[in-house]
């Protein structure tokens, strides 16, 4: 779940969110924004986790902010982040930032 | 829970863990460093999240990469990273990145 990212510098897109309660259609609008993602070229990994009180991280790492931006203007994904405003969400933050350094450490088992 | 950061630029650091079972310590030490981290000078906030299997994401953010720096020199923090390769997470990344854009959202109740 640990995305694996090469060497930067690349992008990193930090969507943090509140979720409202009880809108049917958000998981499968999710899921599918993030299969969408995935098949974009630029696309290079993506973290994600959310609460059972509704609030969620999910950061995005892109080569650079070309491909970011494509994928915002994406019109597919333009409809979710309309709904999202309108219905799933009742707060956001979105940040953009490039990525200088990481370090991946793995202990082992 | 969604934090309220300035205008950029600033830095965001991303720390993403996958934990071990079962360390005794793990919860006191974090909850320290939390502490520790939100009284430091050119401390901005943090997002954090982390599920049932040990999956963890951490977003703090500062007023530049000095004051990031700074925190990761601490005598205290530098213990804790030590415990968390030994102890505490199987593997993680650690992203710095600069925050050249955002965008917070407030929909209403």
């Amino acid at each position: 779940m640990i995305a694996r990212t090469p060497e930067p510098p690349y992008v990193a897109v930090i969507f943090t969110s509140q979720r409202r309660n009880g809108d049917e259609a958000y998981g499968r609008i999710a899921d599918r924004m993030v299969a969408l993602a995935e098949a974009r070229d630029g696309y290079l990994g993506h973290e994600s986790l959310r609460d059972a009180e509704g609030f969620g991280i999910t950061v995005s790492y892109w080569r650079d902010e070309a491909a970011a931006l494509a994928w915002r203007a994406d019109t597919e994904h333009q409809e979710a982040q309309r709904l999202g405003r309108a219905a799933f969400y009742s707060a956001y933050s979105l940040r953009v930032a490039t990525v200088t350094r990481q370090v991946h450490f793995e202990g082992g088992p």
